[in-house]
Formats: structure tokens, C-alpha cells, sequence
């Protein structure tokens, strides 16, 4: 039997990271397609987030990218987040779009390459002190295309050298999240391809360092879920970059490709302790042709609805099954809770905090979206493509 | 046993298309690297190519892509070539690149957009009708990415519609090549994701619709060779894109990740009468990090070498071997040819053309990359991005 | 707004055939494990079939595998079936468990082990007359394990000649339904691997030959409702074998491993007119560890599940949002539908037909599992392996 | 510049270890084809297993596999092996073919069934005792079908509790090998999936546990031989079973289905210092369809093949174009080795060594098949199945 209060308390102290950069344009590589009224600059980009946490209650904080949010002041921009009700989080570093990174960055064969991908990482740490980011999110785009084209060993080596130069500079409470991505923009070897390796970097490095996992940087079919459960009994899990796919990296709206698979990583989040531990839920999706924020609020929706779900799963019943071995009956455990329509919840939890039940409505209603096509007009409109 | 003269003069014949984006930028979603020397106009994509042809003598046709390479007059870039050896192969249409696509092209839900799409299409044709070229090449990013997004079955009826109208205007001697995808740009349902669907529509066209076969456009673990002997058997084989992936659409130069597949291709064009007839092989890549044209010749050598050992399979003893249902002799009579080497035979039949029989270093030697890496500056390089 | 009335209606008149095969023991190639109770006679896989039909009123039919279910009177045996208000249904044949047809049957080189294999089938519809079924439903397990190891487009001749005659001696109202499967038991090229193949196959053969999708039957990634909504608009759907996967063909419960895609795909079978047209909803599953008859139940209680929201999908918002290209709003369409908890519904209509609205509970109670556990003690238990 | 001398030393002293069981018969869950003269009883199989090394001087050590290789003297056995020119290899051990392991062996929810799995691996660790054998191989089939089936967090704490409890016993010398698998016969979670698992286990366990990869167990477009570098760097990489797939499992010829991943992974394993340091080359595959002996003669000389390539890299050009940044160049140096045909180099090798250079013919000459066959009549033939 589950313990709705519980569940309710769960759910209303749940917090999703929104990215800085979903809310400029985005694309494939075939197309970027604008939309009217997205952001230009940094701060346009936290008052865009701060309408997604206004109307859902559960996105406080906000993940920047470096240098697509580079300012003067860090402190600065971090006091005007916190005027619309906002904590800026994790800094995400970029060492992929710069010429010299043809060939890679913190593995790139040529010292001085790396030399200056490191400064960037430690660069990133700087800002962490002025914005008071917790975490340092370092994904790597790192590998090669052709087999010979580098030597697959030495890269390891050059990565485990400059990940220990960044660590040791990190401050107090602060951590290094290492994500794994299984291809893309490498096409033959990627340096950090899988969590294992991710997981044999931060293991070496020591207790701050952590495994993001990605929900779309995976081989076909890999069971994430296992992996999730993994790294908790590990200790190793950092956090989600969350997102959802049907190929590759699609980076479509959590929850859209398979509702099934959120609801059972979210399940062994809660199964393994990481809903109250420092796990680390962030999104991180590419809305290439979807309108910006309300595709947002809907991801914060499903994440939670996710979350309701795997709350609700009656864990007694579950072990019992599980126990006696009746295979049919664990997987209806698990399933009932799956199969309950948890909107009207989540409804009640939301308007328990004074919000509207209906965080989309709510939006299309508040003329945010006309207000911002008028005014955003002219200027370079923020995006993350080359 | 094989007749060697048969073999060389195979190879003699073959000839490969080389695509004229190819020669100049392209990258991924996260970065399109620049290279020095790359050509800034149609007709230094063309001088480029001519290069590949003048060191291969297996090179020379080109295809172009409108409007990448639109220019005011397409009887004058089609005598440019000739006077450089080369001839204008297949019209490459594009309708994913301006911002009324961003929903899909002959297959949006708007019926003024399916028109403008159709127009460019039928503007290609015009084109044709200028360049004398055969092969109209049809590939469409037209999809969804998320589930209801749009009606699958309406979106083939107007994917049908379309075609219907492009392939009336073709004139004589004119083709309809339409290729598949599996996925990218849209993640959730492309329109033409596989060989049945682009079949099917052929079927219904006539005799002049052919498919053409992306050895990148497949799931993982399809077999290729499977779908190319069944086109050919079908008659509907119109064609190749050529290049190679370890993942997704990598567009690797072809033969790279998996020299074993593209034999077996080859191996089923040969068997298959396919290398007599009107199949067009195309090379279609993204030479994001490796320097372009040196990429190509590589690419067009790798075509050579498989077609040679293709050639060179003894058909005697595999179908003897075959018949009498012997599962090693069979694929010993196979692999024997792969695992000869055939690039002596090709140096010689290069050299028998009056050629280097080494065209890379030929290449090097040539001081073309100095050249247009000196001349080449200013201007906008060109590409095939957003 | 969704008509209620017809919704319970479609609810109730859908039937989902059930088959003899997944009521015996069956296994991975690296074990079978066996169960207490199972059936040893064509008889009592029909009594357990009557218990499934007992207790959801949703399988009405029964699917017949020759040479597992050879018996010397059909006709005696459909009328043990109609006594227990069965019918019998498709009749499937084997011809992969033969030491001749280890090199393939119908598309093997050798033209006797051919004709071995064409006059099973042809038994088959022998026995399809006795039965009074209307469909034959053909897999073949032929394919190579290794290139070279024959010829591909001498085995799509055989394969078309082996169909053909075949087809010719249907009879009045008799179908055949071509499987395609990506892989396994053929490891390298499979002869039927994919729908196109069955397709240009059928579409040879006329119209009574259609292609049955096997839901584990393709490549990593496929989308399979659209195949689903190809077929049905080129009125080339005969049927689905249900079941569910999460790697290759796993064969697992339906709706288990993905609830959404099954959902999507019930949602395209609704919007083409496949619930009302002669399209057969049969289950194809190996329980390997779970209990049988309980197993089989969910797995048609999960169909009703996707249908149920299927047919709950609002198709006038969708077809709004679809035609005004509002991504978000045509998706939250559907996925409204999706996110209702239709338990209660499917309680309801079955509480209208005099059932229990807990099928899986009434099962337990019923004792059926104990009785047959106790009496069917001695002789050789059914199963599908070796 | 290659050292041809040292090539050929190298190869000379290259052991490919066979497997017992392959010299049975296999098949797939659809049936199990048997062949004439396939052995009976463990010293048959030795029997087989000299003749494969007598022809190719490359197969010295023979794997046992338990229960299937249960004798009464295992002294004696390696003994019998010894009188032929063999040693006995690795012992695996078998915990899924016993009704007790339906649920799993290891990870097994009741206690009971867990020890009888331990009972099992120590009395593999007796057997090593006696046969004098190195290594303990251990794939558990151990996972889950259904979602909610088990919990996976638990399932890896009586994982990591067993193969303590194991690891304690093993003797001087003696090693621990642990097996991962990506999926199958367990179709949901398998609880040793891919290779982080099983690194994070021999991690803890010590330095006697070390990882095997089988090319046949990884997810879709994984790159093995960079898990290959990464555990040969992390000191982990303790063999491998080899074997080739074009989908799942296939457990083809090695080298069979992608000979240029085979060469890469040998090239990483020169590169990685591999082949002179404790790393078990073994075969695991499954000759379903094609003769067994010569088929293991061939996948003996397919290791060999690949070895030679990989050995006439020339790391000096290879490594100044990986410095330079040369993607061109550096893929050509590797593809100069790949491109080489090595089997007259091989032949050398063995005639040097006083074999025939062709072992296949000298195999096919040596009347071994007639003899067996006619011989081995009666008895019950070995196999691996259920």
C-alpha cells in the first residue's frame, strides 16, 4: 500500500534543471529552423525559465552553457535568476566548436589542443565560483572517424590527465559530472562512449566525480534502467541529461518515445534512493520544431508524471512477488502502477501549491507567448548550432 | 576461373558519380569545420572534381544540387565541365532547407507548401532539360517526430500526388530516382524510410521511378546486399549513394567502416547484372575532418577495389559449391576473392589508361591543394548546411 | 469527442486468436524448462483455450500448427473446438524442424527437399479444408548463415515458384498470409526479411495472398505502426502476430516490453479501418517462464488495453491540431489517449457480457491451474523446440 | 617498417584455444541439426580437437564445459589430452540448464537455488584442481523477461556475494573470467549486460578476476576493440570468446561475418600488448549448419589472418600520422595492413613450422570425416542444447 502523503511530498519537493540553450533554436544538421520570439540573450533566457518554473512549481533552476551564455557578470546574472525566483545550476563547458577541436579536445593528439581545452574547463570552474553552481557537467565530443586515424590508448590517457588537472581544481561542494555518449560527432570511436568508461574515470578520480547519463546516448536497446540501478548501488550516479529518442540522439521531449522506459528509470531512482540523494535531474533536448517553453513545461509534466507513477508502485506487493518467484505477478505490480491515469494527481499537487492544475493551459493563457514574439525582435536570436 | 581481360575491362569501364557538395564544407549538428582551398562556386566545385577524374579516370560525371548550385545558366556550367572531361550527372533537389519545410515538404498538411515543393521539383527537371543530365534524385526529409504529430496514411497520399506530378513532366530518357531513410532529419516517422515504401511508390509511377539504395540510410544490421539483389531482380534498382557508417547516416567515405559489405554489394551488382546496367554509382559523403578531394579519390579507389574483387569471385566453383549445398566450400569460393589483394591489377589497369597507377600520390604530387588553398581566399566557401 | 457507445461496441466484437503452440512448453535454444499442467494433445491445448475464451470472451479462435498439431480427424477436432465454443483458425505451417530442410525448404537448392516443402504446405490447405479455416499462414525459416553460401536471387525465384503454386490451390475463401522476419533461425540473410519482400511477393501472387507483421519480427528502431499503415492503405494487411520484445524476436507477452507502441499501432489499425476489415489479431509469444494460461490472458487483456485507448483518441482534436501543424497540441492529442487508465472500461464492457471483470482473478479461482496440474500427469508435454 | 622475422615468431607462437562443445552438435531454438561422425563422449571430442590442431599447429588447449565434459577422472582426461598433443583450457561452468535455475542461478531471488549455483562453481574450481586448468570462465544466463520480474539492485548484491565466495577458492594460478552478455536466453535485464558490469565486479573482487569479452555479446554498433584498449589499459582483459554475428548472438565462424572488426580488434590487442601478455584466445561459436571440424580449422586460420594483418601495421607511419593529425594518412597505414593478403605469409609460417600451408585440404585429405563417420554409429552424438 502506498502512502499518498508521502507520494505527494515526493512529488511536490521534485526539481528539474531546465537547459539555458532549449530555449534558443535548434536543428539538425540539415536545418535550424527559427522561431519568433526566442531568446537573445541570457537573461531572455531566464525569463523564459522562470515561466516554465512559475507555471509548473518544479523547475528552479537553470544549467547555463559555456560560452553560449558567456557575460561579464556571472554574480550579476546569478542575482537576476534569483529576482524571477531562479538558482543558476550546473555549467556546461563546450570544447567542440572551435577550429582547433577538429580532432578532438582534452584527447586531441597535439598538447597545445588540449592545453587550451583544459584552460576552458578550468575557466568553467571560475564561473562556478561566481555563479555558485554546484556541478561541473563536462561532455566530450572527443573521438575519431576513420579506424587508425589516432590511437585509442593514448586517448584514454590523455583524457584521465587533463579530467585530474580539472578535478583538483574544483572547490568545496563542488563536483564533476562526466557524461558518455555513444556516437555522434564521432563516427568510428568515441572517447567516452559507454558509462563504464565514464564510471572507470570517475572512479579514479575520486568521490566528486560523477556519471551522467543521457537517456538518448545509447546503443539500440540498451536497458537504461539497469545502468541507473547500477550506478546508485555504485554510488557513481550524478544525474540525468533527459531527453527522448526512437533512433539516435534525437533529443525529443523526455518521455515522448517511450513513456514505459521514463517511468522505469524513475522507478529505480526511487527504488535506489536517488530521489532524495544528490542525483541531478536536468533536461537536455533540441525542440527543432516545437514551440520552446510549453514543449519544456510538457517535459517537466512527463518527468513528473514519471515519477508519480514509480512513486505509486506498491513495493510490498512487489516483493512479495518477486520473492515467491511469480513472474506474472511482479510485472502486474509494476504495471498497475504503470497503467493509473496519475494526471489528476499531480493536478491536486499543484494546486496545493497555489498553481494552476494545468501548467499548459496556463501558459497558453498568461500571453507570454505573443508578448515575446512582439518584443524579441531584431538582434541575434540565441541558438547551439555551429 | 575468372577471365582476367573481362575483369580489367569491367574495370576500365566503371565509372562513379562524384556529388558536388562533397568537395565543399560540411559537419555535424555541433560543427561544420572549415578547410583552406575549399571551392566557392559551382564551377570550382567542378575543377575540383575534374581533379578526381583526371587521377582516377573513374570520375566523371558530377552531380549537382539545386539550389546549391544554382547558377543563371546551366547550359554554360554543362559546357564548363565538358571542357574539363566531365559531364553533369543527377539533379539533386533539395526541400528541407527553408523554413516553410520545417513541417515536410510534398507531404506538409498545407497544401500551398506541398506546391511550392512540387514547383522546385519541377524547376529541377527544367534543369535537366539545360544540363542534359538523366536522373532526377529525389530524397526527402519529410517526417514527424513525435507520435500524432501527423496522419501517416494522408502523408503517403500526398507523397503519391506529388510524385505523380514530377514524374508526368519528366521528358525522354529522363529517370525518377527516389530514395529511402531510415531516420534524420525526423526521428519519429520519416515518409520514405525504407526500400518497400520507396518500391511501392516506384511501382506505381512506372517504369522510370527506380529506387536508389543509401548504403547509410538502413537500421542496424539490415542486409544491404540482400535489398540490392532484390531491386535488381525487380528491375527497380536505379541507383547508389555511396558511403559508409559505423552508427547512423555517418557518410564516412564508402568502404571505410566496412570494406567486407560494400564487396558484398558489389558482388550482388556483378551477379545481378547491375554493372552493365543503368545503375548510377554515386557517391554521396560528408568529408567532415578529412581533407576533401584526396577523401574522394579514396572513395572511388575503395568502389574500384571492391567491384575487383567482386569481379574476380570465381562463379564456377561458388555455384558448384553452392548447388551441392557445401556451406564452407561456398563461402571459401567468396572469400577467396576478398581476401586477394587487387591493387596491383588496379595499378595496372589505371596504367593501361595512361594513368598513375597510384592517384592519391598523384594527387599530393599534382600541388593542387597548395594551389587552391593560395587562390581560394575571400569569397564564401561552400557547403551544404543550414 | 469519442462516441462511448462505440467504442464498447468495437471492444466487444474484437477477437484475438490465441495459439495452440503457446499453451505447450518452449525455451531458448539454451534450455526449456517445463511446467506442471501442460497440454500433451491438440485437445487439451484446446481445453486451456477454452479457459482464456471463458474468461475474457475475446478469443474466440484458435491457431493450428501442422506437423505439432497433426491429428487424424480435423474435422472431429473442430468440433471438440465449436464444442467448447472455439473455432479453429489459421493453420501455420513448419517446415524448419525437417534434418532436410537444414539448408532452407522452399528456396533450398536442392529441388526435391523443394517439393518436400510445397507439399506440406499444400497438406496444409488440405487440412484447412477440414477445418473450415480461412488462412494459411507461411514463415519460412529458409535463409544463408554465411555470404556466399547460395545464391540470393535464385532463392527468390524458387521462393516465388513455391508461392505460386500454392497459392493456386487455395480455395474458396481461403488466404495466404506471408510472415517476413528479420532474423534467426538464418543468420546471415534471411529469405523473407523484411515487409517490402513480402509485399512485392503477395502483390505477384493476387489478392488473397497478404503479409501478416510479426511485432518482433524487424530491425532495432523500426517503426512499425507505420508498416502498419503502409499495408493497410495498400490493402495488403492480413494480420499481426502479437508479441513483444525488447532485443530481437523475444517473443514475450504483447504490450509487455513497449504498452506505447502497441497503442500506436492499434491507433493506425482504428484511423486505416483494420478493426472492422480482415485483418487477424493473433498471438505468437513463447512463455518461457511464465505460467501459460494466465500468461496468455494479460497478453489479450493488453490488446484490449491499446484498443480501448486507440479508439478513445479524440480524432477531431488530432485531425485540428494535425491540419493547423501544432506539434505539441496533435501529440498531446494522442497522447491523452494513451494516458487514460481504461481498466475500468474494459471492466465495464466485459461485466456487460456477463464476465468477470478481472479475467486473471476468475482464472485463479477457477481452480483450472490446480486441476490440470494434477491430472495431466504422464506423457509427453507439448512443446514448439526440437 | 615492419619486422617480418618477429611477425612470423609471433604467429608461430599464437594458441587458439577450442571448445569441447563445438565439436557437438548445436542449432537454434527451432531444432538442432545433427551431423554424421559428430563425437560422443569428452574423449571423442579431444579426438576431434588434435586433428585441428595437428592441421593448423594453433589449437593446443582444448575448453571443457560442465556438466557436459563430466567424467569420473578428470586426471585422466588430461592425460588422454596430453597423449594427443593437447592441454585442457578453460572450465566453464553451466548454471542454466537445470530446472532449479528458471528464475537464475546467481542472482537467484531463493537462497537455495543461489547456493546450488556456488555448489556448482566450486566443484568447477575441484575440476580445475585436477585438470591442471588456468582459468575459470563463467557466463551467467542469470536476468530477467519482464519488467518488475526481480529487483535489480538486490540481484547484484548476491552476484557480487557469489562470486566472492568463488574467487576465495580459486588456488595458485588459478583465475577467474567473467563472461557478459548483451541479452538472451534473459530478454528484459540481463544482470551481467555488457562489459562495465562485469569490470566493476573484478574490480572488487582482485586481480585474478579479469573480463572476457565474446565479439558476439555487445549492443548494436558497439566497438569492441575499444573495449579491447580499454581493459587491456586497465589491466582487465583476461580473453575472448571469439565468434562473428550479423544480429544477435549468431555465434558464426569468427572472422565470418566482419573480418576488418576482427583485424581491428587484433590490432588492438598488438597495439595493447596483448598478445604476449595472459589473454585467453578462445572460440565460442555454434556450428549449426556447416561441417564442425573444418569449420573450426577455418576460424583458426581466420585469428591467424587477422593476427598477421594486424601485426604488419607499421606502427611507425602510423604513429607519425596520428601525430600530424593525418586522418588520411594514418587510415591508410592501417588499411595497408588490412588490404594485404596474408595467406601466403601463413603458409609459410606453417610449412616452416613441418604442416601442410593448407590445412583445410590437408583436413579434407586426411579421410578423418569418412572415418568418423563411419565409426562413430550409435551412442548418443554430444551437443549443447537443452
Amino acid at each position: 500500500m502506498t502512502d499518498l502523503a508521502a507520494v505527494k511530498a515526493a512529488l511536490t519537493s521534485q526539481a528539474v534543471e531546465t537547459a539555458s540553450w532549449a530555449y534558443g533554436n535548434s536543428g539538425t544538421r540539415f536545418k535550424v529552423f527559427t522561431q519568433p520570439g526566442v531568446p537573445r540573450t541570457p537573461r531572455e533566457k531566464l525569463d523564459d525559465a522562470a515561466k516554465v518554473h512559475e507555471f509548473t512549481g518544479a523547475a528552479p533552476t537553470v544549467a547555463l552553457h559555456i560560452p553560449w551564455d558567456t557575460v561579464d557578470d556571472y554574480a550579476a546574472l546569478a542575482a537576476y535568476a534569483r529576482d524571477r525566483g531562479l538558482t543558476l545550476g550546473a555549467i556546461n563547458s563546450n570544447t567542440f566548436q572551435d577550429d582547433d577541436f577538429r580532432l578532438g579536445s582534452v584527447c586531441h593528439p597535439d598538447p597545445a589542443v588540449r592545453r587550451k581545452a583544459v584552460d576552458h574547463l578550468l575557466a568553467c570552474v571560475d564561473i562556478m565560483d561566481a555563479t555558485g553552481s554546484r556541478d561541473l557537467k563536462l561532455w566530450f565530443a572527443d573521438g575519431t572517424n576513420y579506424p587508425g586515424q589516432d590511437d585509442l590508448h593514448a586517448r584514454q590517457d590523455r583524457l584521465a590527465e587533463a579530467l585530474a588537472t580539472v578535478y583538483e581544481r574544483l572547490g568545496e561542494g563542488q563536483r564533476m559530472l562526466l557524461e558518455y555518449k555513444f556516437f555522434e560527432p564521432a563516427f568510428y570511436a568515441t572517447d567516452v562512449p559507454d558509462w563504464g568508461t565514464a564510471y572507470a574515470h570517475c572512479l579514479q578520480l575520486g568521490p566528486r566525480a560523477k556519471v551522467v547519463v543521457d537517456t538518448g546516448h545509447h546503443a539500440p536497446g540498451t536497458n537504461i534502467e539497469f545502468i541507473v540501478a547500477t550506478l546508485l548501488r555504485e554510488k557513481k550516479l550524478g544525474g540525468f541529461d533527459f531527453n527522448s529518442r526512437f533512433y539516435a540522439d534525437d533529443d525529443l521531449m523526455v518521455g515522448a518515445a517511450d513513456p514505459f522506459q521514463l517511468f522505469r528509470i524513475m522507478y529505480e531512482v526511487v527504488r535506489g534512493g536517488g530521489l532524495t540523494a544528490d542525483v541531478a535531474f536536468m533536461l537536455d533536448q533540441c525542440h527543432n520544431i516545437e514551440a520552446k517553453i510549453p514543449a519544456i513545461i510538457r517535459s517537466v509534466m512527463n518527468v513528473q508524471e514519471a515519477t508519480a507513477k514509480a512513486l505509486l508502485v506498491d513495493g510490498e506487493a512487489l516483493g512479495a512477488a518477486q520473492r515467491s518467484g511469480d513472474v506474472l505477478e511482479a510485472n502486474a505490480a509494476l504495471m498497475d502502477a504503470y497503467n493509473t491515469d496519475v494526471r489528476p494527481l499531480l493536478a491536486e499537487v499543484r494546486e496545493e501549491q497555489g498553481l494552476d492544475g494545468d501548467p499548459m493551459g496556463a501558459y497558453w493563457s498568461s500571453g507570454w507567448a505573443e508578448k515575446t514574439a512582439a518584443e524579441r525582435v531584431g538582434g541575434q536570436q540565441a541558438g547551439w548550432g555551429a
